[in-house]
């Protein structure tokens, strides 16, 4: 099993979200996968996908694109392994999990990121990233980034929800970490390794999940390499 | 069983997000219960549960109040019934599910609402309601809900997870209602009981959902009077 995983300026700086959620589905599965570090450049290596975006996981010959449908698969194609989505009800908060990262978390999530991001990418990515972010939000990165308080104000209110149901769970999908876990903590991680900033409040409920989520298969999230970080403000 | 339901200027104007939770768990739970039309004025009524707000909900003598705490008695009391929340996934979305609408999805109703709400809410509620509602916001309530389009785009912003979810899901739960959809159901059914505005879009996968909430338990939620409605717009 091989997955094409985003990297940045150093072969082992691993951030993207999406990416993330696969890794950890992996492990909750206990399945080996080579992970192969790809950069936005290189959208030829993935092309049998029929897209060009990661994650991209080929097992035994078949190509599979995109977080969800991944995670999925691997449910369906090894039923005998711990389940990520065991019942409809768990298969539904995921997917909820997940359009709650990507529409509500990561716009919130930009402005403190993409500048970081940038910063962080492999020299052959620059250009195309800040082409296409400045597309997006329409200014330049450095002005769209630009310092402030806001930011962070209106991404701790948005996971207000978070912070208070895991003040009285130990994870998102329970008693033990599921796909909504691992779709969240993707999240969380990507700001982890890609920025200098302290995201979450350090006493919180939700920075104590996301250290439980770190130590999870052997502290494997936690070995990942990040930037330098900032001292906490 | 009897239940305090906070009621407007007619009986039967029922708008409380947290009673609507309460009673769809009721039903879902085949449980029969008198419901009470209680308004904010008979604090008094409800003393015996300790504190001054609906639902609270009296079962056999034993007064209890808050709708996450009634709607987790009733799974417990009542096991061999129809589960709310059958699984600790199940438990840990709906708990998600719940602080989202009162975190997440109330602020951006209140814009929308609070203005309408004190049109319908009963004589001797109407200053109470407005001393509380313009402290709480921080000026008057006909200012706060200057009519904008800006609120409901916000609010649709924040639903879109929702939205996602929907159009892949019938329900929150997944292939049947449970206590998530209950939880979501009473925010949008406050909406609809006590303004005169269209929340969603109406060929929206929420409001296909929410219809087919409307529908449940032969039509309980769709036999609530609500106050007249605009043309969509």
């Amino acid at each position: 099993m091989q997955l094409f995983d985003l990297a940045g300026r150093e072969d082992d700086l691993r951030f993207s979200p999406y990416c993330w959620r696969v890794k950890m589905a992996l492990r909750h599965k206990g399945l080996e996968c080579e992970e192969i570090p790809w950069r936005y450049a290189d959208k030829d290596r993935i092309a049998p996908s029929g897209q060009g975006r990661v994650p991209v996981l080929i097992d035994d010959g078949r190509w599979i694109h995109d977080s969800w449908a991944i995670s999925s698969y691997l449910d369906d194609a090894y039923p005998d392994r711990p389940a990520l989505m065991g019942t409809p009800e768990a298969r539904t908060a995921a997917r909820f999990f997940n359009f709650w990262c990507d529409q509500t978390l990561h716009p919130a999530f930009r402005p403190i990121l993409l500048l970081d991001i940038y910063n962080a990418v492999a020299e052959q990515d620059k250009a195309y990233f800040r082409k296409s972010r400045e597309e997006q939000v329409g200014m330049a990165l450095e002005q769209y980034c630009a310092p402030s308080e806001q930011h962070l104000k209106t991404l701790r209110t948005l996971i207000a929800p978070m912070e208070s149901t895991l003040g009285e769970f130990a994870f998102l999908g329970g008693e033990a970490p599921n796909f909504s876990d691992y779709v969240v903590f993707g999240t969380f991680q990507w700001a982890n390794v890609i920025s200098p900033k302290t995201i979450l409040a350090p006493s919180s409920a939700a920075q104590t999940w996301f250290e439980r989520m770190l130590d999870l298969f052997g502290g494997y999230g936690r070995r990942a390499p990040t930037v330098p970080k900032l001292a906490a403000a």
